[in-house]
């Protein structure tokens, strides 16, 4: 007879049962950018129609365009604009939601030289429209992400005093959310969403 | 003695002062399109903090790219992809607006095949997330400019047993909203969205 482990695992498999328990999913040889992970997430949000969420094109400087038949223009010249605003925006349960994603290598700490001035600014005019406004942030070598509101972001970008060229992540670790990444969707940052708006606290009292 | 008229302009100049008046402005001279009207409108809001919509930079399928220096690259060919949504988003007062523009020489209709089906289709997926959505419509050869709620679009896109190829300039009035053009902003869309969001009435109950 054999006797079953309390887990309903066979004893002769508990030491592989161990192991695949300890092994977290990992996201480092799917091929695929951290872009690449929200924008999946995006099309299952609008799939399951949860929320609208897109990233903006990138912004190009169109010079010279051809037109070898009636039906198909060839742009033969163009640049590389710098964009505006952030890269994602949309409406979730009827509030604006604006936010970047932004990934590093780095283990201690997120440079803020990934930030551009524009986006700063932009992130401030729609905090000052009572917009939803955060960032996403991937350590890829910690496979750790994190959601990180824009009034955080926007506090170390200005703090000319500490001269400060990092974020550090005991800082990210402190004052934003840890993101558990997933399947469907990948990045679920609508669940950090949730957690304010249905509990009806601030986002930015964090 | 001269003799003022109750308006305070003498005699003589009676004549001129009603042609004046008679006058409207005239947008058709400025080597503007209607876009351009709508980019100089958002431009203001932003510059007064009142909004930040922006227009969605046209989506391209980038084929091949050069870099003849490292800091200059020129995109060689790439391709007009067809955008998934509209082409205007933002917020205000910490509601998502999503919006086309739209122009015609037609002076009786607008016709639907201005509008495409991924179009209508996220109008759709936005406005069930609550968002403020319609179209901004400049009948040019009328110089007269509309606000249409979205759900109206919808109606007349999915109107399959009337099987219309347009909306009535009739219809546009009846149920839309006639915007007077101005300076600053050139087109004053938000006034039509402040009368609904202000007095609390449900911008898609008319």
């Amino acid at each position: 007879m054999t006797i079953n482990y309390p887990n309903g695992i066979p004893k002769r498999y508990q030491k592989e049962a161990k192991i695949k328990k300890k092994q977290k999913p990992s996201f480092s040889n799917r091929g695929m950018s951290f872009e690449e992970f929200i924008n999946q997430s995006n099309l299952y949000y609008l799939s399951k129609e949860i929320a609208v969420v897109h990233k903006k094109p990138t912004p190009i400087q169109i010079v010279h365009v051809n037109y070898p038949n009636r039906s198909a223009a060839v742009i033969t010249e163009a640049y590389f604009k710098e964009a505006s605003t952030t890269d994602y925006n949309g409406i979730y349960k009827g509030r604006y939601l604006d936010f970047e994603a932004k990934e590093t290598k780095n283990k201690t700490s997120f440079p803020l030289h990934n930030f551009h001035a524009h986006q700063i600014k932009h992130m401030k005019q729609c905090l000052n429209q009572h917009g939803i406004v955060f960032v996403l942030i991937w350590f890829s070598s910690l496979q750790r992400c994190f959601f990180l509101s824009a009034n955080h972001v926007i506090d170390y970008w200005e703090n000319k005093e500490t001269k400060r060229k990092s974020i550090p992540l005991k800082m990210i670790e402190n004052c934003g959310y840890e993101i558990q990444l997933g399947v469907a969707p990948i990045v679920p940052y609508l669940s950090i969403i949730d957690h304010y708006i249905l509990k009806g606290d601030s986002i930015y009292e964090k």
